[in-house]
């Protein structure tokens, strides 16, 4: 401070820079306020006039799932991003924005996606608000932060806002009307719903966004520190996978079971997988984002067939192959997609909810034809299989269309930002100041 | 080491500087050693002679209150505090010291306070010891840490057991006799007994204390590092406050049931509350302080009230309000505190934990008359009303006045150390020492 | 880079040092891919045909219980390791890559080991897979872990492979066919088969290592920030270790109750002693590595009684002792093991594992002999007694002796890496290359 004030003739680009950096907060804050306003008014006036209790319904299971998932979301999602060396903030900080605002919005748009399909028993007005209805806003939340993976550092707040909002009513479209509605697929712990709508939602979203800028691309690299921070993220995200598969189940003793069962063995088998794969690829050294991200890929995969009889040594297979295709994809799919189609993945959703949700989608309808009698599946053999198929085309087509929209949406906002991937845009903090006068020096 | 060997003539002024560093901790130590000293022995009496089993209570959920707890004081508190950017061994360390210290404390203390209100069925001697007897230990942890929140980095490990002795037994005496006893108040979530006590308790103690080293306030400032950190902190208490609020309700499936729906939708709204607010005064960018805190004043705010019928849309109107009341208290209550009152609060539990009990315990007032006969409430209804808002202004003015007392007790130990929030001061460490090394040079 | 550029003629010393790492990591990829493969093709062929469902026996708190321990091996091993302040990749990373060979290897290995002894009903093939299956798992992980702690560091991914391979002989071996077989001890809570046998083992490996590189001695130092993250392991170590302790136990509520409030009790000792000595012996300056690591050591020593009825207060000093006989061996006994007997260890396994488990191990016998009539002890009095003992000299023995020919086959493996404590050797990252610049300008 003292040293500006013994130097009066700060240069005047440095000063105009500051300026617009600020006049860009500045104006960015209208849509938000309003935005972020009128959700507040909406949800408010749905929870006071629209829902009531249901007392009656209660395990405490069910809160521990709901907590459990929470931990995913909040620490689990936002830690796993905080590899962005500048943008730790953004990564948990809009985590919790996005989680909360999803969390809202999807209690009445789930509702009225059910009244639009008309499943009477679950439309009863007012509703009957219970710990599950929390846990499905949750599922709403999870895939709405995949989809923030993959623009984390390019899209402003007011964007994520408009993000958050479309994307409420697309998921619970695809979720709801078609996948689990009209086809009548088997996807108990979400892969395609949650993280192939998630991954190509994001990705579409970030095909309109364009590619970043290129002054911004060194702030996007981590540091030793933030990806020690980020292992925070994939270390809980592993713990509580079996929660976020088996949720739905809870209560039902037997499918929680081979829930658990089957998604402990598709992790480990994506976690050996992919520290065998990583080494190879990297003539004896690990990369980082292999082991905090393809680790993970067997709990994506697993999800559509988990409470199936697809076996302990069958789960732990199709584990490995998640984190072997996953591996890939960070290798391969990421520089082509960027080269090819103009697509920027910052956090490589496309490699961690992409690649292994299409990989377990497909493999269900193998898992479905072994375990067609299974009491809970909605059509003979035949019928689920190509269900299974069908939900997986449409909700890549529905996430893909509708993020793109989205995307095309979130551009009409404020104008861009002057730069990407750094914190300092967003938040107030006297360290970006210091910085910025060392940067100058 | 060898640079320092080659340069013999160290200047005088670093040295003795250091010296009086060491002599101030070694002078500290004797009085440390008598108190950890003299609590190890009296709880090693007491729970050996004092204690018994109690195996047939026990259920499982009752462990798991206590260990989400556990995961709120030593990290969800802890790391909160990590915010101050020299401060974190002391942030996390010193909680662990302070938790630990409250718990074992809170067991006689809390048994004696018993005996003294003549609640006959609980005071058997010796006492029964179960799992919820430490979960009444962690409520007393919590208030001390919130206390601690108030003045971390300027109070020394002497001094912070002082504190822990003192308050051990004045939070009790409020709690047991005063709030739950004499005035038979509705606190179930503790706004009152664990939030306000612990909020105005800890200001009192500051006030004491006086001011900060003007030296020191570098030191008193985060860095990007350490406010993600700090976010750890956040994100654990927001998943966990439910379990905190719905503690003693275990095992009653209903008021668990609506304390946990409860705690969520006020979460909800202070969260979403505190984004809106905090990026509108802030002219688009957000306020680290206000995310890592703020956000978690609905919490705070619903406790009093979370197991009456407020509906979800009442909790998380009265989140939001908490939400608001926070940002508001971050951004003119600390400063006129300071300047005007001279009190000087670390963390801002003022506005986390002050003002949004008091709004919570104040409108408990608004759901006792709307919920009157609620068969756990202890008078009719204009009674209880009455003894709210009566717990409200005992549980203030027995904070601040037994904590301004506590304070000056505080002061009587080993006088002012040479800085503040400054780890080096309490911790070994040779990176300290590279650190004053490379600040000379 | 624009810089590397400008100055083609770069010192041919530093090429050739570069390579050198280049080809220590590449030569060592093809064991480890050979390692890694054969691992997963054994398992995988293991799971397939040698594995089956038991559904009817599943409660979900055993897999509460499975989830927390997972927090404490991928969190709270992984971050407590994390002080080294050049090693967290490799601390959280190969954590985790650790963890899942162990799980999946001690599967069949345990199996094996209980077909070796006899137990018939214990060794029905195809093995019914259960939650518990994956609890025996993760307490073979958790010595494997603690071994870890020893020699990290120094032992490279692929000598880690094959101490994990081997170890996960040893440790069944000791476990099913000794201690609590042909001895039939008391060891609820792993004091013996986990702790003691993960320390002598790790130590031993350790001995056949070698001492630490001179070069290397400033990277094993933790920096403050790597000293707050090593703090998130040790209090969710605290947290979580009464369900590690009382695991076994899930569903028998009376010996649940009991393990959970001697473990507590032993924790809180442990907790207030080091922070009690370790400011005692600094003359006022705490110690980070007792704050992270000695506070644990009760629960380390409550584990082979935690069943038996050794009172609250029996359980609380036995913690203090531990936590005692921890921060005296920090202080007195790591470094008599590396000047008279070369063993390092990074950790101080030997002083948080070692000590402790000893101490907890030879007091088991009297809290034995105190509570013979136990139900589930397998002997009278003073045989339980003798066997007691027994169990603690052949841990140690067979620990350190089957600890040291690993040790020594590991060795066998490719050459040694030209430094230590260095992440950058075993982890691909663009910030090592710059911070190697960095250092060299």
């Amino acid at each position: 401070m003292a040293l500006s004030e013994s130097t009066p003739l700060v240069p005047s680009t440095t000063s105009s820079s500051t300026e617009e950096v600020l006049d860009f907060a500045k104006a960015s804050t209208k849509t938000l306020t309003l935005l972020l306003g009128s959700i507040q008014v909406f949800v408010l006036v749905f929870f006071l006039f629209g829902t009531t209790y249901s007392p009656e319904d209660y395990s405490p299971s069910e809160y521990q799932v709901f907590r459990d998932i929470m931990v995913m979301l909040l620490l689990g999602f936002g830690y796993l991003m905080t590899f962005l060396k500048k943008y730790g903030l953004g990564a948990v900080g809009l985590t919790m924005m996005l989680t909360v605002i999803a969390i809202l919005l999807n209690v009445p748009v789930e509702l009225f996606c059910r009244f639009l399909f008309g499943e009477k028993e679950d439309t009863s007005f007012p509703l009957p608000l219970k710990v599950p209805t929390f846990v499905d806003g949750e599922f709403s939340a999870a895939t709405l932060l995949i989809s923030y993976g993959a623009v984390i550092g390019r899209a402003s707040p007011v964007q994520l806002v408009v993000m958050a909002i479309c994307q409420s009513f697309f998921y619970a479209f695809n979720k709801v009307v078609i996948v689990l509605g009209f086809l009548g697929a088997e996807d108990v712990g979400g892969s395609m719903t949650i993280h192939m709508f998630g991954a190509y939602f994001g990705l579409a979203v970030s095909k309109a966004l364009g590619p970043p800028k290129v002054s911004s691309s060194s702030n996007a690299e981590p540091s030793q520190v933030s990806d020690v921070f980020a292992l925070i993220g994939t270390t809980l995200l592993w713990v509580y996978w079996p929660s976020f598969v088996g949720a739905t189940e809870t209560g039902v003793s037997l499918n929680e079971n081979v829930c658990v069962i089957h998604t402990v063995m598709a992790l480990l088998g994506s976690t050996i997988a992919s520290f065998y794969l990583s080494q190879k690829l990297g003539h004896g050294k690990l990369d980082p984002v292999h082991i905090a991200n393809s680790t993970l890929a067997g709990g994506v995969a697993v999800g559509s067939s988990a409470r199936l009889a697809m076996t302990p040594g069958g789960a732990f297979l199709l584990g490995m192959a998640a984190g072997v295709v996953s591996v890939y994809g960070y290798k391969y799919s990421t520089p082509k997609l960027e080269e090819k189609f103009g697509i920027y993945d910052t956090c490589g959703v496309g490699n961690l909810h992409g690649w292994p949700s299409v990989l377990g989608g497909l493999l269900s309808i193998v898992f479905v034809a072994m375990n067609s009698d299974a009491e809970f599946l909605n059509h003979e053999a035949l019928t689920q299989c190509v269900a299974q198929f069908l939900a997986v085309l449409s909700t890549v087509a529905i996430a893909a269309s509708t993020g793109y929209v989205t995307g095309k949406v979130m551009m009409k906002t404020v104008g861009e930002a002057p730069d990407e991937y750094d914190d300092s845009l967003w938040w107030e903090g006297e360290y970006f100041e210091a910085e910025e006068k060392k940067e100058k020096v």
